[in-house]
């Protein structure tokens, strides 16, 4: 009886890139999100504050496009792609109160892009926090996820409530 | 009344390289962790099946520690630290059915090693999503977080629970 | 009254890689030039001396080169491209003394390689600047611009005297 | 007779990262400036337009100070530092029409940072020009040189008019 | 009479990244071989003791992989290609005692992946001496070499005993 | 009875970035070689034909020595260091045909530079190898070894004939 197959790994159980060769140039997207929790004082600065003035989440949105082109970079058995989109926003929320991250990636290529989409939310978060932790070492993150892809041979993937 | 100051931010709220040289440079650590949550299934192939031969924890623990030592190039505003010692630990876990994952850093220096703790984490969910992906796309990661830091002026911070 | 659109820039005047999902792949080119300022007995050094034996150009033509294929890398909004040919080069110029830098790029891409260039030339002149900054800390760079580009919906561009 | 000595150059006149281990470690720091010239339709734009609602300086200054920590990566002789601070300004310029860029580097160390302070500039310049080259492809950039230095063995230098 | 052409070098000698725009795209693949000599208990530690335990292989596999897909970072006139495949295999050697390194790398691309197939042996080749080299630190490597490359103008070269 | 120590591995097998805290900073050096084989006609070419004009070890030399600076980059486990100095030279051979390349490295540091030196003679000989592919593809690489390393707690290795 087979089991789930998981392309990265080879007959031996070895780490290896898949070939993706043979697979269609078809357009792709993907959607991912996450949220940053922190302490109602921290949301009031980042709205409010001194921060609001300033370029906390400008310099997030930024760390996060540019994580997304890295992906391969980072993610060891990653493909390299020529992204053609990459879109990182932001939300406040006030209960329970945080940041809420969502990223958005689009390409014309063999592979998706959900690992590009999901790095961009998970770099901008590691970016809020360091831009606001001289006040709140206590934020984390959470529900960092796919919500959506689309095109590729599997087609489109919703996650729950994406 | 002054407001709590954020140090990344210069007074017209712009984005800068704080200055740390004055800052003494001592022995600091830091310990963070995530967990990624899975499918009962997954956490099976993870353990007992194919993964379990393979290289799935491996090249997770690989792209942290790598991670860890790119994080100035990925944070905009990190400075450049010679970490002194970086690891990436797993552990599975049954009910709910993820991975717990942590990391701990330590540099002799002049800033702390929080962001490099939680970029080790947050690359090592990424890369088990990266290798689990082909079979659970809906798979999440939540409470990253520091847990600890010791060293620097403002010295040992332990998270609620950590 | 609409202004003119700043393509890096939404709605909210957000940063943010734009979609070029639907642009052409077509032939694109461009050359950019620049040049270092300095003073004569460095030019001299550079033609005639210690210099002329060594690799300062050989050395900045080579950063140059590298810099041109990780310009999206440095630029945060640019997109990747897979450049197939970058080549830059040197004349040195009497009056006044100096050193005129030029860079020409080519794709077969879907945006152009204005960017890669510009970034060809000003990594360069500054690698020449790291090169003789021992003996003539007061060169400086003037005149760096985009002489033409070909290609891509906008067509051909052409800088007065370029 | 000797001829003045080009540091990154051996005795036949090839490079090579010359040797800092009996250099002292002292305090250095390092301000660059540079301009972009543009249309003065498109300093309106950056100030009073689209543009100024948005992020095309926040962009452009961190773009600067993430290049800046990279110098060694793109100076291909240029020592690793561990920054302790940078920063990027810009001050808008009516006649003639343009930005003003200028950067601040400070290091704890055997090298100075001339290099990292004129590839802020340099790289922050490249960025403005990325952002706004949509309604301006002739912009330039001029007078990027080093305006001072302080620490290490030779001394401060200060430039005519810096 | 003309000599053979080296394509990286223009009329004058200088380099530059050769044009490839006329280029086909076409299937292409590379096969590279290397050997990391050691000492027969230096091998016992590899196949029998701690480090059959561990990671040793799958680090240097990981890094090698890696490292291919950052061949045009490393190399300076490589052009940058979407690698399809890139996987590299250990098998231990008794007589002479070592560890015979093989990677394979494919693209649909213009340019060939001779390159990245032999970065990904050294690169492997360098993490094994180390992970091992608290133990040995007189390993070497030799027969580093490429054993076959397909597709391309040039078409198939397989090497002697390849 | 106890096996000899892989410092890389934890006690259980896994790979870990070993503690260098409590190691001494002091000045520590690293040599390595390596020896490219060729056709006596590309040797030719390489002394006497259009690569002599060129810039082939120029090429070579500056690759070698930016790849010492991004080696924990590329070997995973590898420390990041400050180094003090790099140089990479190459001499031609007639008997066996070829080129031999050795690398210095010296750092004032917590760990030693072995990796550094020989990622540089690595590098080096896989760009002479770019280089040069156009007309002799069955070039290959060996004796790639350190040759000797000052300094730190296990002192000076000499390697046979080193």
């Amino acid at each position: 009886m087979s089991e789930p197959k998981l392309s990265h790994l080879n007959a031996r159980g070895e780490a290896n890139m898949v070939d993706v060769a043979e697979k269609d140039v078809t357009s792709r997207t993907a959607r991912a999100e996450g949220f940053v929790s922190m302490q109602p004082e921290t949301l009031d600065l980042l709205e409010r504050g001194e921060a609001k003035k300033g370029d906390v989440l400008a310099t997030a949105r930024i760390a996060g496009i540019m994580a997304a082109k890295r992906t391969p970079d980072l993610i060891p058995l990653c493909h390299a792609l020529a992204l053609s989109k990459v879109s990182v926003d932001f939300t406040p929320n006030r209960t329970p109160p945080g940041l809420h991250v969502t990223s958005y990636v689009k390409v014309h290529g063999k592979t998706g892009v959900e690992m590009e989409a999901l790095t961009a939310v998970s770099v901008a978060c590691l970016t809020v926090y360091d831009m606001l932790k001289a006040v709140d070492k206590g934020m984390s993150f959470s529900g960092i996820r796919l919500l959506e892809k689309t095109g590729g041979r599997s087609g489109t993937y919703v996650a729950e409530g994406g």
